[in-house]
């Protein structure tokens, strides 16, 4: 068993809610490098050949297993790019935890570019876990451009529940989604910015099966100065149903920007669409404060239960 | 007073719901010619002298007056740009019926480009009401590509109706709203589409001013083969509220794209924005045919009572 460092295991407190284990399926990659890595009986992961990243091979019979990918970059000035791919057998059910933390103590620019594709079977059933946490007490950025690809066959069913908790300095976004016949996508995106950071979040999915349905939320606050961009899109090509919510906060000087684009090609495709945006809920502030919160307390309160 | 002709005074009825007359403040442009033209008391219309169109000018003692400035076009191949600018003094009330009806029964292309800009004093309120409209058996398009720039200033209210009711081969629509401190601004857009018509409509609303506020409401329906795309945009620069709701019916094989953008750059900006598209509603056809409505006649009334 590898034996971690202090900052690694902080980071991975942060990163894998669930707790990382070098058990069953894994694979720890840190500073570009994979430090350990295990596979289960019903899934094995190999490593790329031709570039930086590996292969998860998730077979039919997995039920209810979980793999562990996370990242950790903790060298300052570092950028790391890696390609993972996931191919998920017909009638798998499987949950991914992922997500990359960036502890960044020195003056240069550290960043992640995760570029993940899922080729999801028919019938399968995935779950997927990405948080992002950055740290630090350095001035180089910690920069994580994530893109997300899914094919989701037939019957096929893909939860994907994204979190950017704090301390990311920029992130750009990027998430394709096709979807087969009676395919079901669900998003959960959440998002928080602070201080002068900046975060784009661009979404398309493609509904081209009949039947196939996508249901999409995004909530995201944003303090200081920072700056958010969401552009979700859905486009229905077949008989479907999309419903696509994004709902954002903002406090201090921030700014968020939200731009949905709903494109119906079908008769039978019904695409609906919400957004808002607006500053923390006054009353529940007073209440808060009646109890004895201080503002900042109350606003904390109120925001971890918007995002939750 | 001017004798109008056949295909004249038809149009005028499909584009002037409350009835064109020859009396108070009206100016009727036909294949891009003043045809007749009227000032009353308070209204007074000017030709421009650098360029096609007119000045209006709105005294501040006008109290529910009416000014009527329809287009008619039936030149088949005709371009017609106007550009139309309205002054509405400090604590004018005053409805303005534009509207444009194209007849072509030619096989060349008929357009108008409206230039509209309204400079609305302080506290003035305006209604404006525009229906586009096209029809004639020829084989050239009918293009109608409005512009209008709308600047509103302290307590101003403006009301923007407008409907294309049909025939209309290919529209782009631009609006830009800049409102002021505690200006309010509401917005009705009524779209039907038809065979392989397209319909684009950019809007772009900055709420600058502390207090300001809209209200934007757009319905259509796509039929046959065309296509529609809307961009509303809602910036909020202040303490503002607005409120952006798209709500579209496809039906046969049309397109609807709906890319609202709402931007929140202000702790007390709230926006939302709301859009749906989907078929015509199943339940309502089966009661209406039930009652003894063909499948057609029941599609029909289920539009109209949709867009009013």
């Amino acid at each position: 068993m590898a034996l971690l460092d202090r900052i690694t295991e902080k980071i991975l407190k942060q990163i894998d809610g669930a707790g990382f284990k070098q058990e069953g399926a894994y694979n720890l990659r840190h500073n570009g490098i994979a430090l350990c890595h295990g596979d289960s009986e019903h899934i094995k992961i190999k490593k790329k050949e031709d570039k930086p990243g590996i292969d998860v091979y998730i077979d039919g019979r997995t039920k209810g297993e979980q793999v562990h990918i996370p990242v950790v970059v903790d060298a300052s000035g570092m950028t790391d790019v890696v390609y993972n791919d996931f191919f998920v057998e017909e009638g798998a059910e499987v949950t991914i935890v992922a997500g990359c933390g960036i502890h960044n103590s020195g003056c240069n620019e550290s960043r992640h570019d995760g570029i993940h594709t899922f080729h999801v079977g028919k019938g399968a059933n995935v779950r997927y876990e990405e948080k992002h946490y950055g740290e630090g007490e350095g001035s180089g950025a910690r920069v994580l451009n994530p893109v997300t690809k899914i094919i989701l066959e037939e019957d096929a069913i893909f939860t994907l529940d994204t979190a950017q908790i704090k301390g990311v300095d920029s992130t750009q976004r990027e998430t394709d989604v096709v979807l087969g016949k009676n395919a079901r996508l669900y998003v959960m995106e959440k998002l928080m910015t602070h201080d002068n950071q900046t975060a784009e979040s661009n979404m398309e999915v493609q509904l081209n099966g009949e039947g196939s349905s996508a249901q999409i939320v995004s909530r995201s606050v944003a303090k200081g100065n920072s700056r958010q961009v969401f552009h979700p899109k859905a486009v229905g090509n077949a008989g479907c149903h999309a419903h696509v919510q994004c709902d954002s906060i903002i406090m201090d000087h921030a700014e968020v920007s939200s731009i949905p684009e709903i494109n119906a090609r079908h008769l039978d495709a019904a695409i609906v669409h919400e957004a808002a945006i607006g500053r923390i809920n006054d009353e529940q502030l007073v209440k808060l404060r009646t109890l004895g919160m201080s503002e900042e307390e109350a606003e904390g309160v109120i925001v971890e239960a918007f995002l939750n």
